[in-house]
């Protein structure tokens, strides 16, 4: 059976370009980069390239990158870390109703030992309400963190306005973006929105598993997660992974030339998802941005079927995609990113989502039109909501006031 | 030139059977074993197997396992993790002098936050002193963290004699031990020992880097460094390094079928060099555990020579030692072990530490004796100090007292 991936903001498959160029760090050159052996100095040097990548990617400077061992570390120690490091000044920090489970269970925490949280609502389409992040920030915020773009709803945030509006309040609140499915599939440039700190991960640009990042603007204070020895300028100490680190930054390097192009394609190959499967599916409501949206990600609400059904229906076929965010998928509660949105709960439970990667060709997309539909049919065959539906053009057990014309709940009855 | 590697204390090669199992996890079998896809539970199944291999070296049972990224982050985990959650029942922690920096600057850390940490010193050969010890609990202790055996100096400790003192003043103290050194050289049973928590990592047993764990006792309280989604039982979230977690599984399982072999063959190499270098060289101190030593730990102190200018004429000759810690190797000070033992500082200063691995072989050892005393003459030929002392027998700015007999101060005198 042809398998086709398409859970890519889980993790996308390595490049075989970027193993070749880790593997020597494997059996070969495995000497501690921290020693001042010559033998050490080649993995040193390794580190200090894939820094030199990583910091191109975004325009950052090399000596802003600390790496750590993954997304969820970079999130953890920019959230804990900069608040630990500007408790002095504040105990405020603001975040977005749609951030990945590391940036709110993070917030959570910090919120137990005595920070304040504000979260910041999105509209419809997954875009953070200006008036609202205003509203919410006060003089002793001392950190914002929003999301670059959605891994779930794939809306990309206008970070530009965001960081000044926040700036504006106050140019000493750090701002912090998790970029981590924005990264490799949009431009980003450090310098020019003015941002703070900012989260990478290499699993998801075609890089191995086991090395992210942490951009953290020089100068700005933080607190390590880790105690010990001196690497990471004492940001994050730990042995370096050094096959991981180069791996992540030959694929920084590749993403950087190859960007454009795999972008463009995977618009293309999203575009025709997103315009042709309502053709063939009635009461099929995408979710998040129509426009600004990243290049690899489409998400559906399919009304009349579980999502749970359609996910495991799709991967008999050999269509892996996914029900909700990664790390959240074996929660069965509607996705908080859908629930943000005012996404009808049981619209929402109906959902999937598909992200793309430079893998992808037409002819996946091809077989995910033919096929997808009559997995849609096979569930709803079953369904007696549907049949009922399709007999008397209601909806059984629907409750007062629901307006299935928007799938969005209307805002203002919340 | 023949590489002779000797600082298997910062990592050792990987079992090139290692990399051959942990390959399919790179390329091909790369989905996430968080999702509930089929192509998902092929990781899923390595991450599960690789936990009761982790556990088995240990005795430990599968569920008490949390893989993390390195030996740092589980050290860290273990005592701000610990220290976080039980800091309602108190809030000291006692570790002894001769911890790796991520023990002492994570306790550092702790007691920059409010914590009181008491340092327990050692005898002479590196052997905790169990009176300290006994001395240094409190009723408000919450935690002891002592390693297991040192990477420098090679001393094992007597951890069950540790535990009891620990557990007979307060059998709710958590016992953590930093086993990084000791795990997979020689046998440790956690259930034996009584030990609530233990460190070990992948990159010094032959497995890759990127991977480590920390044993955890069921029903020890924990609160993780990251917050996030629910991978490790949600006490570490962040996606897993699959192939890394795989290769990791996979040496503990190699060790613990070839642990007592390769033990056997590192201490036949070790005693040569422990034995046969002082024959060639006059003034050479051995430093560490003379009984209960690890068998893969050499470290010696010689008079009249810089260990820098040690090292690095080492290296020239393809002899890749260590001149003190891995994460401290940088540190021009006297080693923080060595100052722990009383070794007196100028003597301290010509240390060099050979750590041996199963790849190590007789005609290594044999190479190492023929151009170390070498190595040696050719730095004491250059030192006024040493033509002094040959001259007169006597050391030149000595300072009063110093007793040159015995290589340690006479402990009353500090």
């Amino acid at each position: 059976m042809n398998r086709i991936y398409l859970d890519n903001q889980s993790n996308t498959k390595m490049d075989e370009r970027v193993f070749e160029f880790m593997k020597p760090f494997f059996l070969e050159n495995y000497g501690n980069p921290q020693s001042a052996y010559a033998f050490g100095s080649i993995s040193k040097d390794a580190v200090e390239e894939a820094r030199l990548c990583a910091a191109n990617l975004i325009n950052a400077k090399p000596a802003e990158i600390i790496f750590t061992s993954c997304a969820t570390e970079s999130n953890n120690l920019a959230l804990k870390g900069i608040s630990a490091a500007l408790k002095v000044q504040g105990r405020h920090i603001v975040i977005s109703a749609i951030e990945h489970l590391s940036v709110t269970n993070a917030a959570k925490r910090l919120e137990k030992d005595g920070w304040s949280v504000s979260i910041v609502g999105v509209d419809k389409f997954g875009n953070i309400k200006q008036d609202e992040l205003k509203n919410a920030l006060r003089d002793d915020t001392i950190l914002v963190s929003i999301q670059y773009a959605n891994p779930e709803i794939g809306t990309i945030q206008n970070i530009k306005s965001l960081v000044e509006i926040v700036k504006n309040k106050n140019p000493k609140t750090i701002f912090h973006t998790d970029a981590v499915s924005a990264c490799a599939n949009i431009p980003i440039d450090v310098v020019d929105l003015d941002i703070d700190a900012l989260s990478f991960s290499s699993s998801v640009i075609y890089g191995p598993k086991g090395a992210a990042a942490l951009y953290l603007k020089q100068g700005t204070k933080i607190i390590p997660l880790f105690d010990g020895g001196t690497q990471e300028n004492s940001k994050r100490s730990g042995s370096e992974n050094v096959p991981a680190i180069a791996g992540f930054g030959y694929a920084c390097k590749l993403a950087k030339e190859e960007m454009a192009k795999n972008a463009a394609d995977m618009t293309l190959l999203r575009n025709k998802l997103i315009s042709h499967l309502p053709k063939n599916i009635d009461n099929i409501y995408l979710n998040g941005a129509t426009e600004n949206r990243l290049p690899q990600n489409i998400n559906f609400s399919i009304e009349f079927v579980e999502g749970e059904a359609l996910f495991l229906l799709c991967d008999a076929k050999g269509i892996i995609a996914a029900s909700g965010s990664a790390c959240a998928s074996k929660n069965l509660k509607l996705s908080p990113v859908l629930t943000a949105l005012n996404v009808d709960a049981a619209l929402g439970q109906g959902s999937i989502i598909f992200t793309l990667s430079k893998y992808n060709t037409a002819q996946d997309i091809d077989f995910v039109l033919q096929e997808f539909p009559n997995i849609v049919k096979r569930l709803r065959d079953m369904s007696p909501l549907y049949s009922y539906f399709l007999k008397t053009g209601k909806r059984k057990e629907a409750g007062p006031g629901t307006d299935y014309d928007d799938h969005h709940h209307d805002e203002e009855e919340e």
